[in-house]
């Protein structure tokens, strides 16, 4: 920040309600410092540059700077400039508290976040470089509300490939993250007289509250072994069916071809449907009926939350009022990463990420299961994702035993649904540790088990 | 896209519904070609590959790729490996309307967006590069609802010292957009029994929409030559005090405190407050109640719509709420835009952008004026901004002989509240021609004019 004035072309806004003086700007200065507008250490104009600015001599600039150098309000380093000293900050009104502060954990096994150190930064800047340089000016004005086409052409062919989505780029919406989407099409539900919607006993809270912020109500169906029940489903469903979270189980076959007969409109949550470790193949629900499930995928596991990209695939007959409630709620991801993530998949690094990252997770799967295998305890969940359920005699014991340890776990009742208890079982994040830790997170983890 | 396999390592879901066979495979990637799941062009894996993707032996997969080259469905050069055969692709089903798309116009002076060509794409990526370097980890993840703090302390820095804004970055909130934080802020005043929003006369009617759409009535006060008028405002109102949406008037000092001091919720919406070509500055109305105005600034005039980085400087007992609000509509612009916008305005990139993009603005307008004053027409609100009102006999006439000539002009009427009329005039946006078609979009609107 330490660069000339001239170079750096800063810009100052004062307020000189008294005389156009210097005993007029100095109170303005002394103002602006007050009210932290000028904070330590913030460099101010040239003499010169200010007296230009505020029509006043630059000797009169000169001379109340010098004035509040004295006072102690500035510092000066001769023939370098002029900066706002240092002192101890006055807020303005007290803060309100910081509720969204995590306090600092030093491992950390709750699910939901990949290793966040498997970014691969460069590829993301080269493609950035790429797309950026390539892309129209159109694409950086307001685009289309669905999101920027070349990401809408490359999902479309990545999602059909990869996840046998039948879909086509026009029915394609970029979302900045899954709740945004959610959001939008509970919207539209709501506003085509949908009362109910039903989601699995087992879930995000967070997607509850976005349901009901709507004016939905929520129905809650079982979900066991073979994952959701979907013999009571209403009009509309929201399901985790490649890999339920955080259970872990997939939605047996029959089971998705009932929920489709029946009429419901599925939202269909394939959160980590790119991580699979098994032979078999699980492939979305969504080609089961294209025109009654609305496909969510996203790039927060496979990539990162941060770059805040999601994707739906809708049915016909939803795109425009989904567009349009997106619209409303200026619910858009930029263009520069819509372009980015673009190129990254057209190039094929998206298909060489998934790779990579998927066969050092499974390692790490691997290596959960045998440490839990020791200990007798059973595991679920592990065909696929990056997480899986540990079932404990205990769950509130051994996440305080973690706890204690500086491991974080979280046990499936944080998951169930207001009214259902849950079994007692820790649901293991396995992904998320960066890997220069994961053994010390395994060595605490297996510490806390009994 | 015809890279090898191995370095591209693209995946491939098939459903091997029927028999593991050659027979099972082909049916499976027929049916994948004709509900295209694979596209024309589309590369297959290796037979290698597919193979141990799928579990079957190398020559049964070799096999049922020949067959459906025989067949037509792929095509294969030696040694090269095997694509889907070029052909009519079928739409699944019709296509909704594009009803986002605009027709396209060679020339346009309609405001609100800036000249893109302008947009400082090296500086952006070196930006990029920079924060993506240094940014820890973490930042990657599921980051705080109100930005990532990096940011939040730029802004506050920048906005203290450029527009004189109180605040603190625990009060600023990053939105992707302005219509995204407005609609957050709506949803709030909502929540607190408010009932009515009033705008200016005057307005997009994007915004009017948003508000309509979080269940606000909407009122409207009218807008003279010394902006809104303040004397009617209720509970809450949404004004443009630096340079009126789109009549460009700046709102007069008395009566901004008059509208503060009424005790209205006021949403100051500092579209293009950057952009002032006079000497007297023109402050944030903010500073004179932080407590009772919600500051609105945004990148979208100043950088480019695309990036979809907008920002709110809240009243402290807003911003649990709309934070909150955001976190359940997803509202959540991306990490690293977020961080590439905090090193572009910490280094001074921003200022010298903004000086430099002034500049040429401040030009355009001075041509602008020259040219309408040789037909002795009215220009007004060319103190700021990037737009001017070009009062005109005759609106409708003059905007039908632009289109006949490839001109997109605007009148006033498209921007008046409903059931007011609007006097006949162009809103003449001279930010928005690249630089390099100026002259003749300006001959053009010379044409135009009576």
């Amino acid at each position: 920040m330490r660069e000339s004035w001239a170079t750096s072309g800063s810009d100052l806004h004062l307020e000189l309600a008294g005389q156009r003086s210097k005993t007029g700007l100095e109170q303005a200065l002394r103002a602006a410092v007050r009210r932290e507008q000028l904070t330590a250490g913030a460099r101010l104009p040239s003499s010169r540059q200010l007296a230009e600015d505020l029509g006043l001599a630059r000797n009169t600039v000169a001379e109340a700077y010098g004035q509040l150098i004295a006072e102690g309000w500035l510092t000066a380093r001769h023939g370098a400039g002029t900066w706002v000293a240092e002192r101890t900050p006055v807020s303005v009104t007290a803060e309100p508290p910081a509720r969204t502060a995590h306090s600092t954990v030093d491992y950390d096994l709750s699910p939901g976040v990949p290793d966040l150190s498997l970014f691969p930064r460069a590829a993301w800047l080269a493609a950035a470089r790429k797309a950026l340089s390539a892309a129209p000016n159109d694409l950086l004005g307001y685009g289309d509300p669905r999101g920027v086409e070349a990401l809408r052409v490359a999902l479309a062919e990545y999602l059909g490939r990869v996840r046998g989505v039948v879909t086509t780029p026009e029915r394609i919406f970029v979302s900045a993250g899954f709740a945004q989407g959610l959001d939008a099409v509970c919207q539209v539900l709501r506003d085509r007289s949908t009362q109910t919607l039903t989601t699995e006993a087992y879930g995000l809270p967070l997607h509850r509250s976005i349901i009901s912020a709507r004016g939905l109500q929520i129905a809650t169906t079982d979900v066991d072994a073979d994952g959701a029940d979907v013999d009571s489903l209403g009009d509309a469903a929201l399901l985790t069916p490649a890999h339920q979270f955080p259970t872990g189980v997939s939605l047996d076959p029959g089971r998705r071809r009932r929920a489709v007969e029946r009429g419901t409109l599925v939202i269909e949550d394939d959160y980590d449907g790119e991580f699979r470790y098994n032979r078999a193949a699980v492939g979305a629900m969504q080609a089961l009926a294209p025109e009654r499930v609305v496909y969510a995928g996203t790039a927060s596991k496979s990539l990162a939350p941060g770059l805040r990209l999601a994707w739906l695939a809708l049915p016909g007959h939803l795109v425009d009022d989904v567009v349009e409630a997106a619209r409303l709620g200026g619910r858009l991801p930029g263009a520069i990463e819509q372009l980015t993530l673009a190129e990254f998949i057209a190039s094929g690094s998206y298909d060489r990420h998934i790779r990579r990252v998927r066969l050092i997770y499974r390692r790490r799967r691997d290596q959960l299961v045998e440490l839990v295998g020791a200990r007798d305890l059973r595991i679920t969940g592990i065909a696929a994702g990056l997480h899986a359920l540990l079932e404990v005699p205990d769950e509130e014991r051994i996440v305080h035993r973690a706890a204690a340890q500086g491991l974080r776990l979280r046990g499936l009742r944080n998951y169930a649904a207001p009214g259902r208890t849950g079994r007692p079982a820790i649901v293991v994040g396995y992904a998320r540790p960066p890997q220069h830790r994961l053994a010390e997170t395994f060595a605490r983890l297996r510490a806390a088990l009994p």
